[in-house]
């Protein structure tokens, strides 16, 4: 039977020293997955994540994202943090890593990019800033090549109108009515907006609107519902200032419709 | 018994009077389609257009189109054109019967317009030429939102080098090399290629290359195959002057592989 080696002081400073924070940016198709969250028995990002990442290092791992995206929206630059010992890298440089999550994870989901960071880094509280994308199709007739990643709404939008719509957000509020009710109770609400513009896009040579929203933090289903309670101003349903009164009602029932899943994108985190 | 109404000549030539020449110009995600053409037991886009096209008018429509794409090549800008009789049209307006049309094909075809033509318009033999655009992915890793619309080549194309390897391509040749073999036996197998050009685009995030081919009319899987040869070149596994030598070879063999079909949109033809 072999003896039991107990660590001296130094040798778990050492360990602790050994300890380094990665992260990986990430793009996924959120159509297959039931949201970013892991949830038992449902196919979700970060259950795919961790899966291939307990398979590389043969033990659990668990990982801190930037933005728990809802079933269906997808993600171009979703970050995902967590911790592995220096000895686990060992022979492993990070390009190898991210090739290795690649091979591991469910098409659909793509590694970017493994990063090393500063140790104790949280891809969610060290964000300084996190953008989304909203892509609204504008042709006369539905889109065929972005059928699962834009919402059809026509060529009639006012986009004046809801470029002045959109300006009452802009800044540090209260957003309880633009966040799903059941996930608001008992919690802050104020979010800080510092952009939402609207430019045009060709993809694939369809017409397309994006609206892009940049805010220190997001709460759950708030961009969705921007879009909705902007596309009843750009259809005429509501006046621009219609939006002032929305945000003023701190009550989810003032504001639009959440703008389907399947138009957003996660599209980028600054830190 | 109804007595039979013989036509007089002047009846007659009403009735020709009343023949009208419409054209659909057609998008579709080619995907789900084993081609445009009509094959008996297949999904096709030309099955569905003339099942839609015999539904509303309760009688069978042949339509002729721009340009026989492959399974899985998809198209923004097909035109196909039919026949109708005057009467047929009576109380309908062209917007209506693109509605129509849209309401009884599936999802993945959409009818972007219906136009009324010249009589005896045909969209194969009017076309002054054809423009169709090859999406290459280009990224570190695969693209997750084209991945059913581009080819992913990964970003170390020699873009210069492809460049000039197309410009064999430019003019007047036979282009027999570039043809699947099977059906360039005992046919005319020259085509006036005036334009190739490479662009960069960035779809929804993530980075591309497009490759525009513009020509009188095309062989079968010849932008495929010139988009497979020029990739070889791109990858430095070839000169650019061998696609001179491909050219002159006038075999399917000298050539590149055939790029992948879904990467392949018919983009637009001229009238």
């Amino acid at each position: 039977m072999e003896e039991i080696h107990r660590p001296t002081l130094e040798e778990r400073a050492a360990e602790c020293e050994r300890e380094q924070t990665l992260s990986c940016t990430v793009a996924y198709d959120g159509a297959p997955f039931a949201g970013f969250a892991k949830q038992p028995g449902q196919l979700t990002v970060q259950g795919e994540l961790e899966g291939a990442l307990a398979l590389l290092f043969r033990r659990p791992v668990d990982v801190v994202c930037a933005g728990r995206t809802d079933a269906g929206v997808h993600a171009r630059g979703q970050v995902v943090s967590f911790e592995v010992d220096g000895d686990e890298l060992r022979g492993r440089s990070l390009h190898n890593l991210r090739r290795s999550l690649n091979a591991l994870t469910r098409e659909g989901i793509v590694v970017r990019s493994v990063d090393e960071r500063p140790r104790g880094f949280s891809a969610r509280f060290d964000a300084q800033w996190r953008e989304y994308r909203y892509f609204l199709a504008t042709g006369d007739t539905p889109p065929v090549f972005t059928e699962r990643t834009a919402w059809y709404v026509g060529p009639n939008l006012d986009i004046a109108a809801m470029e002045r719509g959109a300006a009452h957000l802009i800044g540090e509020h209260d957003f309880k009515s633009f966040c799903m009710a059941a996930s608001a109770v008992g919690k802050p609400t104020c979010r800080n907006v510092s952009e939402i513009s609207i430019a045009s896009e060709e993809i694939l040579g369809e017409p397309h609107r994006v609206i892009t929203v940049r805010g220190n933090a997001f709460l759950h289903s708030m961009v969705r519902t921007i879009v909705g309670t902007l596309a009843m101003v750009g259809r005429g349903q509501r006046d621009p200032d219609w939006v002032a009164e929305v945000l003023a009602a701190r009550d989810r029932q003032a504001a639009g419709e959440n703008a389907p899943a399947k138009g957003l994108v996660f599209w980028s985190v600054a830190y």
